[in-house]
């Protein structure tokens, strides 16, 4: 049954992207072949890209678009979310091509060059062009220079230039810096998309629709009432075919100077004037700035590296012993880490970050956990995490928030513990959650900031990282071992029991 | 596996009542069969009652202790929460005695006065007596005379007296304190226990659990961010065997004047300095002293009688035809109110009180409605009722409570969409329920007052009440008809809609 004003509506909210050209640098890597390709032709399926829309891949393989739509129909095969459907893979198909070429052949950027004017002929891109930079960063400078050298970076009009990037943005505050003057000499910065995926969540986002579109949270979102706020990225996998690239970056640069940091600035920012980019990415900046370093480096901070054993039913190897890797690595594989936020909403409200990998289980969380009621009406209870309500908000899996709070159990007398209440996004909505690519590649296609990070929360990010980085770096000793299937280093906990709290066992 | 320390803190948690005897007027009632036999059995069943207690019947029936005894067994297999044990109802037997005669009979009190005697030595009473009046309150006057003539009411020592009596207590402010005067004659006021079962419900008393042993709730509750408070009581059935006894009550007087006033009084109570009877009492009266009635009262209420029709697949006769009914009654079958209370907290918020029979279904529960959240932020949402956060607390049926909050709908565009969260009481805990008569006659028999409403609340109840009656009173006209099924009259209706608000659906 079709309801026309809700037609309208629907019409009226999403967002189709226009003409244009995606190309793909690193098109044959995992990313490219897991998540990006799926999440073009998800967005297709959907009806959010125009008919007549053009991707190209670059790469070393020697194949011909032909070779590289069959790819990219294996590809999709195995990961879209949506149903594989002929007519629309075949539209896609129709404006794909390959660039067959290393990252600095000129040759490569000429055919490139070529490509793109055809594309604007054969299916009307009006010179609209993407540069998704799917390889390592150390490939940056040369492909920027070349798509400058080539006159693509700044195309002739009519038409747009976006350049994407995936993390890692550097490996510390200068290097951090370095890149970007690289990245924004060749594009501006409002052409400058840089990815941290966790922003294209679902749960991610419903964090502002939460906080910001609810009057019963916000009024407790403060130091007033919350003790402190735990966020939560834990890993069951160890670091597999990452060695290479693991060794020397760890669990701090890999994810805590991007996704959760990203996490905190969202979860304690403040209300943004609208969710335009600038006013959004503002307030991130502003809480992130506010972020205060600990005195006691050591003190607010735990490192680990996970040993070999058995998780769960699996026996796994520790990760000095990875295949192909440096036995006498000191790259952590956990990081726990305190901060404080000196802002008046947060002044006293320790924020802890932990990250880690080969840990009991995989799962994302924010727990915003508020003080201890005042329980003078309630003397008899069963332990002493009674009455700390606490706020969670669980981004993978299992999207979803729960509320602990206490209730009085059943029986004759006036006796309360903890239950829990919950939400649960894949019971409460019948439409499925897309996933994070397919909402930032529209993103970038329709020129739509907010949700990627400017430059300069990327460098606060590495300010409040660096500082740790070192000091870990100038301790003698590796460190501290755990197990693997457990919740980290010893240290980790004792950070948290010297303040005397502790973490959640998700 | 036993746990001795858990163990301990049970014997501490669990409250036994001391030996004593319990008289029932008018065992053989309603009442007495469905409810009162059965809670006490079940107390003793779950060990709450000392091997030794006795309970006397009282009654017209010719009955001999055994014949009590066997009628007992029927009742309690027919309505026990628990299941049947020879021993333990055994035991309970061997204490029951019965008084055949009527409530004004000074023989059967005679027989009473020996019947106690006797058990303060067979069954060790200790003297300890609690007269429970089932009776109509018609007859509280004789019975509490009758037993202060013949030395029952203030016994020989040692021991204690306390008298339980059920609503109504009386049928407007001016019967009501003749109803205490007479009652409180021949009892002390701390031996008066007045019956509202639904303060000895889990809900209700969780209530308080939810608001004083949380810290994420209590900062919302008042008139900064609640808009308005619905209480609800609807019945599906109508009036059926109590035509007699409503004709001239009405759900008004049924429901409002107790039920619903005091579930409004612990909604909007000040937190008390403990659970203690006086503390929790004076917080109660307080905020009922607080209540301040609506100029126009024609504008602030809605009554209504409910037609015959179909109820569901059932057809149902309208209130006027009931048999055996009078056709020209005006009494209402459903009753709306809108209060305000004058105190800091709660000025600018209206509550909304509303009762009725034959309504959609079956439903007791209070719902706090937030003010709609300032949302900028979100301008594409669904409908009006969009970003009105409720906590809604279930009394009945499905125990439990629900938050409405909005959410983001899944999706590449900010589009949000009002979720729940839900708490349910039969889910979160492995222990059932007490029957609320079961938690409520052990109170009596602890002594333990905290859930019987004073005599001053009643009075303060009656005050905010009796100018609705007499209002309607006046009226010419027959209360609005409305359709069995329905939510009540269309004027109910009007009054939340000249408010800008609407009943919610439950």
């Amino acid at each position: 049954m079709s309801n026309p004003l809700r037609d309208a509506r629907d019409r009226r909210l999403n967002r189709i992207a226009g003409p244009g050209a995606l190309v793909f640098f690193g098109i044959t890597g995992d990313l490219a072949r897991k998540k990006l390709m799926p999440a073009v032709y998800d967005l297709a399926n959907r009806g959010l890209l125009p008919p007549n829309f053009a991707i190209v891949g670059f790469g070393r393989r020697d194949w011909t678009a032909q070779d590289f739509a069959n790819q990219a129909r294996e590809w999709i095969l195995a990961s879209a979310r949506t149903p594989f459907n002929e007519t629309v893979f075949a539209q896609l198909a129709a404006g794909m091509r390959f660039i067959s070429g290393a990252f600095d052949d000129d040759g490569a950027y000429e055919n490139l060059a070529e490509t793109l004017d055809e594309l604007a002929e054969s299916r009307s891109t009006g010179r609209n062009h993407a540069f998704y930079l799917s390889i390592p960063p150390s490939w940056f400078e040369v492909v920027c220079q070349k798509l400058a050298e080539h006159k693509l970076a700044k195309d002739k009009n009519p038409g747009w230039e976006r350049v994407v990037i995936e993390k890692p943005f550097g490996h510390d505050l200068e290097s951090a810096r370095e890149l970007n003057e690289i990245v924004e000499s060749v594009f501006p910065p409002d052409a400058v998309f840089r990815i941290d995926h966790y922003l294209g969540k679902e749960t991610v986002q419903n964090l502002l629709a939460l906080r910001f579109g609810n009057q019963m949270f916000e009024p407790l979102w403060n130091n007033k009432y919350v003790d402190h706020v735990q966020i939560t990225m834990a890993e069951d996998i160890g670091i597999g075919g990452r060695a290479s690239y693991y060794d020397g970056v760890g669990a701090a640069r890999d994810v805590i100077q991007n996704h959760l940091l990203q996490l905190l600035a969202l979860t304690a920012m403040e209300e943004p004037i609208s969710f335009d980019a600038d006013h959004l990415r503002s307030e991130k900046e502003k809480v992130l700035t506010a972020v205060q370093l600990p005195e006691d480096l050591g003190a607010a901070s735990a490192r680990g590296q996970y040993t070999s054993g058995w998780q769960g039913a699996e026996e796994v190897v520790g990760f000095l012993d990875e295949e192909g890797f440096n036995p006498k690595s000191k790259t952590e594989t956990y990081a726990a880490v305190r901060l404080n936020i000196n802002t008046r909403r947060w002044s006293g409200v320790p924020f802890y970050l932990r990250a880690g990998k080969r840990l009991g289980r995989r799962v994302t969380e924010i727990a915003v956990v508020f003080k201890k009621a005042p329980n003078l009406l309630f003397t008899d209870h069963e332990d002493d995490e009674f009455g700390q309500n606490a706020f969670v908000i669980r981004v993978q899996p299992d999207e979803g928030a729960t509320i602990r709070f206490s209730s009085k159990v059943p029986g004759t007398q006036m006796e309360i513990r903890d239950v829990t209440m919950d939400f649960g996004y894949g019971n409460a909505f019948t439409e499925s959650s897309p996933e994070a690519y397919e909402r930032l590649i529209l993103d970038v296609l329709l020129g739509e900031p907010p949700l990627f990070p400017r430059h300069e929360e990327v460098e606060q990010s590495w300010r409040i990282l660096d500082p740790f980085e070192e000091y870990w770096a100038s301790l003698p000793t590796q460190p501290e071992p755990y197990a693997p299937g457990s919740w980290g280093p010893e240290s980790s906990d004792e950070l948290m029991a010297k303040d005397g709290r502790s973490w959640r066992r998700p």
